[in-house]
C-alpha cells in the first residue's frame, strides 16, 4: 500500500505544470525512498527526471515497490480544481488500477476526493552518467525564463557562449538579432562557474518549456560540457528535483 | 410611464450578466410592484425567474402594467460602457417601442444615455407551484460555483446526495470520479435541513450557468424534493431574487 | 552617426504601442533637433506625426540626418523582451542597414542587445497646415478612449456636437443610440473653446486606434474646424507629441 501526504497541494501543482507541457504520460515509481519518474519529451529529444525523497513528505508509507501509469493532463485538471493549501493525500493499492487523491482543508467541514484511472506505459529507463560539467551557471529561475522566451522570437535557435565571468545567450533571425549577456554577482548574484570555455547552440523551444518549472524554485542551475546535453535543474524544497537534459546541436558543415 | 432609479449600475449589471448566459431575450414584466421576468432557458429545459420588488429602487414610478421585450446581449454591451457606480434610470412610455437607460454620476459634467429597441416577444408563464422540499441547503454561492465547475470536469451530470449533517456533489467519467462533501457548520457555516434523504442526478451545464448570479448574492439557497425541479436560489438585496429551476435526471431503465 | 538614449524604456514602449495599431512601417527621420515620424495610416485614411524633441532624450548626438525605416510591429516584439525602467540607447551609423538598440539596467551586470534590420521605405511628406481650429475640447484621455470604445458598439460612425460649455458624442445604429455628453468643469476638468459650434461625423475605428496612444499622456486635446481634418493629440512629456489627423464623413446627399 502507498500513501503519501503532502503538506501543500500548491507543490504538487507546481510540478504537474512543469511536467505537463513537455510529457502527456509519465510514470511515477514509488518506493520506500520516494517518488521517482523518467521519461524522454513527447518528441524525444529532452529527457526529463523528478526527484522527490521521502522527506519531502508529511507522511509517507510505501510497502512495496509501484508503478502508477498517469495521464498529466487529467492531474492538471484536477488539480485545477483544488485549493492550494489543502493538504493532499496520494494513496494506492499494491497492484493499482487507480490514485486516489484525497484533498483536505485545515477546516473539516469539506473534503474532496479524486479518483483516477491507471494508464499501462512501457517506459525504458536510461542511465544517466554522472558528468563532470565545464560551465555551471546558477542564476534567477525567472531570469532564465525570460531569457528564453526572447530569444524565441527571433530564432528557433539560442546560443549559449561561457566564459569566466559572463554568459551570454544569444539568437539570430529574420528580424534581427539579440544578444543578453549577465555578469557575476550583482543583484540578480549570478554565478559562473567555468574549467573551459564553451560555445553551444540548443533548439529554443525545449529550454521555453523546461521553463515552466520556475515556479518551484528561485534559482535555476545551467551546466554544460562539450559534447554531453546541457543540464537544467531545479531543486525542488531541499529534497528533491526536477531535472532536464538536451543535447546541443550540431553544426551543419558544408559540403 | 414608467421610470425607475437603481442606486448603482453594478446591481443590474450583475443580473444581466446573471440571466444573458441562460436566456437570449427576455420580457421584463413592470408593475406597481416592481419588476418580474420569467423564462424557460434558450433549450426549454430549465426555467429563471426574476424578481425586483419596487423597494429595490431608489425611484420607482410605474402608472401602467408595461412588458419590456429585451435582447439581452444587446443590454450587457450597454451595460459593459457604464460605470458600475453610476445611477441608473430606466424608463419607457406607456406603450412602448424602445427602453431608455439614462446613467448619472455623482459628478454632474457627464450623462449618458442609451436607447434600446425592444423586441415583441411571446411568452406563457408558467405558474410555479409551491412545494415542500425534502431538503434545503445553504452555502456560499462561490463554494457552489466551484463544485458545479470541478464537476463538468469529470462528466455532464452531477449527482447530489443529501443526507443529515451532509451533502454530497458527485461526478464519474472517462478519467475517474470526483467526490466533494461538505459537511454542516464549519468556516463555510454550510446549513442542510433534511426531512427525507435523498440523491438526484442533474445536468452539469445548466447548473453551471445558473452560477453566473454568484456575484449577486454571497449565499445561495438549494432545495431539492423527490420528483420536483431543483431549485437554486440567489437572493437580491432584501427585496428580490433570481431563481433557477432544474429538473432531476430520470434513470434509464435496462430493459 | 547616430546616439539617443532615452532614461525608460516605457516611454519607448508607449510610444511603439500608440503607433503599430495605425501603421505596420514607418520611417524615423532623425536629424539635430530630434526625432520625426510622418505616415498615412495602411489604409490611407488617416494620418499620425510623431515628434520627439533632442529634450526628450537624456543623451543625444546626431551628425548628420539619418531616415530609419522600422518594422513596428518587430519593434514591438523587441520593446516586449525589456525591462520598462531600464534605459535604451537608439544607435545607427551614418548610411544604416541595421539599428541598434541597448538596453542597460541600472545595476550593470545585465545588458542586452538587439539588432534590427531597416527597411527602405518610400513616404512622401505631407505638409500639414497651421490651422484655426473653430472648438478645441481638453479632457481626460482614459474618457475619450471609453467614449470611443463605446460608441463603436452602436454604430461604425460617431458623430461630435460642441457647443459652447458641452461636446456630445453619439452613435445611432441597429441595436439603439448612445449619446454621451460632458460639461466644462466638474471632476474630469474638461476645458471646451467654441468660437463657432459645430456637429462632424467620424469612422469610429480611426478614432479608436488613435486611443492607442492613451497612456502617452493624462489629457488630451480634440480640435475640429469645417472642413478640415480633426486633430487628436497626445502630448509627449514636455518635448514632444503624437498627433492624429482624420477628415470628417462628408454626408451622403440623397438625390
Amino acid at each position: 500500500m502507498l500513501e503519501a501526504r503532502l503538506g501543500e497541494t500548491l507543490l504538487l501543482k507546481k510540478i504537474v505544470e512543469a511536467l505537463k507541457e513537455i510529457i502527456s504520460q509519465g510514470t511515477l515509481d514509488c518506493s520506500d525512498t520516494g517518488f521517482q519518474l523518467q521519461s524522454m519529451d513527447n518528441s524525444h529529444v529532452s529527457l526529463v527526471a523528478l526527484c522527490l525523497q521521502r522527506d519531502c513528505f508529511e507522511k509517507f508509507r510505501c510497502d512495496r515497490n509501484v508503478s502508477l501509469g498517469l495521464d498529466l493532463k487529467s492531474l492538471a485538471k484536477v488539480l485545477k480544481c483544488t485549493n492550494s493549501d489543502d493538504t493532499v493525500t496520494i494513496s494506492a493499492s499494491d497492484n493499482p488500477s487507480k490514485v486516489l487523491l484525497n484533498f483536505n482543508s485545515k477546516e473539516s467541514e469539506r473534503s474532496a476526493e479524486y479518483e483516477l484511472k491507471l494508464l499501462n506505459l512501457e517506459e525504458d529507463h536510461l542511465g544517466i552518467p554522472d558528468t563532470d560539467y565545464a560551465c555551471t551557471i546558477l542564476m534567477p529561475s525567472t531570469e532564465f525564463a525570460h531569457i528564453c522566451r526572447d530569444m524565441a522570437m527571433f530564432s528557433e535557435t539560442v546560443t549559449i557562449a561561457c566564459s569566466k565571468q559572463a554568459v551570454k545567450f544569444s539568437a539570430n533571425g529574420d528580424l534581427g538579432s539579440a544578444n543578453i549577456k549577465l555578469s557575476e554577482g550583482g543583484k540578480m548574484n549570478v554565478s559562473i562557474q567555468v574549467e573551459d570555455q564553451l560555445v553551444q547552440t540548443f533548439a529554443g523551444r525545449y529550454l521555453n518549456t523546461f521553463t515552466k518549472a520556475t515556479p518551484l524554485a528561485d534559482r535555476v542551475k545551467i551546466c554544460l560540457a562539450a559534447e554531453v546535453p546541457l543540464l537544467v535543474e531545479y531543486p525542488i524544497e531541499d529534497f528533491g528535483y526536477i531535472r532536464y537534459y538536451l543535447a546541443p546541436k550540431v553544426d551543419d558543415v558544408d559540403v
